[in-house]
């Protein structure tokens, strides 16, 4: 059993739990390698149920107490699935909106706007690098499986975004100065159009003030900022249902 | 030096990082009793303008690297105040909406639910036992900082909290059901109001639903449900913008 701690330039990921692995079955289950159970496991209904479905589908399952070690899972992580990291492409039809994350930099905060988004039915992720790993094991625990519901694509500058094909998008740009128009004065279009959030710690580039409809949300100097993930749940909420 | 790892029952806690001792210093500096600076921690200027002030006020400030050892602190945690952890009480002025959290298990959640509180104008957060501690040096951490500007109070049923003098206000419950009204069609009220939200794994119990207004965000059945901050993230926004 060759296993390693997981890698940004692995091929292969880790879903650390039994109901995130189950997602990924229910969503993706060509991608599955292995699956790892705990050896001291207890085998109650639900986990019948999904050992007898993985071996239906002819996917090895190996009772190993090291793989648990090798890759940090936590006590109550019974069971792990290996999976193939899948290249997935933006959809460029133009009644998908895309969120975009430029320079995002936590695995937590990724992974919750990845439940976020799913959750009020947006589907198209692009990431601008450097950026935290979409397929970081963290990242997939955060999302709670939503990942498997997404097409992710990565692109190393916000150029390359635009040539694969989302140029004639209307591009709105969540800015930290309060000079921009408030998101709720902001009537949302019904279809091609992208939302574009910076990094946690350094937000967007001025440059995107000038360059796209660039949004505020209004809040106290008492704080910061938002944080991010909880700043990106606001915007697509908004979105969603002012259109 | 006496110094031990945090715990719940402690009189102390402890902002880790000089920018979160600083927002403590700003709002409650009389709570402050030690401040612990890492031996290698270069003085630039804004450290001098600190160290200066917590002088002036006759605050002690012990260079030790075996406080951020013990305390667990991150590599690139520079500065510690150890503070007395405040009894501050709700504020039961009709104007001023409460947010109540009922078990909240996660520090992080807390500490963003926080944040997200103060960004919007909430400045009073009561919390249902058990829970997560608000004092825990990660909520703290995670609140960044807002925590100095609320006042928190823990109850110990949502009886005990009705109690304490919040019979009379109109009470909105999340509830993860989808009976329940849609968030995006209650008109918020301008004054004396709660909004209350369950644990991050159960929600709300079901008798909430029939002895408070309910209320419901929709989302898609691709997940689960959303995070617990970005629920309450979106209620205090739409509360904050639809009264």
């Amino acid at each position: 059993m060759k296993l390693s701690r997981y890698k940004h330039d692995s091929p292969f990921s880790y879903t650390l739990g039994a109901t995130l692995s189950y997602e990924l079955f229910k969503t993706s289950p060509e991608l599955i390698q292995r699956v790892f159970l705990r050896p001291d496991i207890k085998h109650g209904e639900d986990l019948t149920m999904i050992l007898n479905e993985l071996r239906q589908r002819k996917i090895d399952i190996i009772e190993s107490a090291k793989a648990f070690n090798v890759l940090n899972a936590k006590e109550n992580c019974l069971l792990i699935a290996e999976f193939s990291k899948p290249s997935t492409l933006l959809n460029h039809d133009q009644n998908q909106p895309h969120i975009v994350l430029v320079n995002p930099s936590d695995a937590g905060n990724l992974g919750t706007i990845m439940r976020t988004a799913v959750a009020f039915g947006f589907h198209d992720l692009a990431i601008i690098t450097p950026a935290v790993d979409p397929y970081d094991p963290k990242t997939i625990r955060a999302s709670m499986g939503a990942i498997f519901h997404l097409n992710i694509e990565q692109f190393s500058s916000f150029d390359d975004y635009l040539q694969s094909g989302a140029s004639s998008r209307t591009l709105y740009s969540f800015m930290l100065n309060s000079d921009a128009q408030t998101l709720e004065s902001t009537i949302a279009p019904n279809h091609n159009y992208s939302l574009v959030f910076g990094n946690e710690a350094s937000g967007l580039p001025s440059e995107f003030a000038q360059n796209t409809k660039a949004i505020y949300i209004p809040q106290s100097p008492e704080v910061d900022s938002l944080n991010l993930s909880i700043a990106v749940g606001i915007a697509l909420h908004h979105f969603k249902n002012n259109s």
